[in-house]
């Protein structure tokens, strides 16, 4: 093993998430930009045990693999931009890392499925981890945004640009 | 390559954690609750590039890895808790894919180093990821949210319960 095949740590798939977009082209970019779009997951039976509890909250934080991205671009033209920006000041997928956050609204669990709302999500995404939205921990007000303060946000749906060839 | 290795995702750090907080015990366990702790961000000169307009940011998320996390346990004793809940309804950080999400304050950048406010994350953590926060992405007002309503944080430091011994 080399060096540097030393320094990768190993993540694997607990579930896989379902959504009505099965090209990047079209998918909402946030999920607040998603409301009413409707997915499930179907968490892998081996952590169904980790679930319980879990349907006492309203909106739950999915962290999944952009399975679609392209390869690592460290400046990008965001959908919300005309300008090129650092990958890090967007939520662009195509990250070292390629590892996407989204809130979604959970609407129910049966039995290791989830049915989800307000999700921006493309079909077939491998999921990494569920954590639940709690307010104290994740919501902040915020006066500054940097560049998407300026933007107004004509263009709200992917043009696959951060993605491979469909 | 066994099918099980093919299931796998490789990630790696693009940069190290600073904190005050060199032991498990005693961390703040959310940003929310470790206001004013102070530390820093080494980000690794290959990807310097990518933190271009990050600095217009007053908070930006950090995904990182729990590198001290104890193994996998999918019923968990939260910190705020006294019953058992399921993982995935907690931030606990013995998950099946050990990646934490904190949302810390911004207060400067200095070429690769971010100085960062309310940090929750222990010292030498590896860094994966660093997105901005936008209030429309990541700011909701949630009514439920589990059992965490009920629960008066009396403590709001870790106890080490799930990580290794140290």
């Amino acid at each position: 093993m080399t060096q540097e095949e030393h320094n990768y740590f190993r993540i694997k798939p607990i579930g896989i998430i379902h959504s009505p977009f099965t090209k990047a082209v079209g998918t909402p970019i946030q999920s607040a930009l998603a409301k009413g779009a409707e997915g499930w997951i179907d968490v892998l039976p081996a952590f169904a045990e980790g679930l319980a509890d879990l349907d006492g909250f309203e909106r739950i934080w999915l962290l999944y693999w952009f399975h679609k991205a392209s390869k690592t671009k460290l400046k990008v033209k965001p959908y919300l931009d005309t300008n090129e920006r650092g990958l890090f000041a967007t939520r662009a997928p195509c990250r070292p890392n390629p590892i996407g956050i989204s809130a979604v609204q959970l609407l129910r669990i049966s039995g290791q499925r989830l049915y989800v709302a307000d999700i921006d999500i493309l079909d077939k995404t491998p999921l990494l981890d569920i954590k639940p939205y709690v307010p104290k921990f994740d919501y902040f007000e915020v006066k500054r945004f940097g560049w998407i303060e300026k933007i107004q946000a004509e263009t709200r749906k992917a043009n696959g640009r951060f993605y491979e060839k469909e």
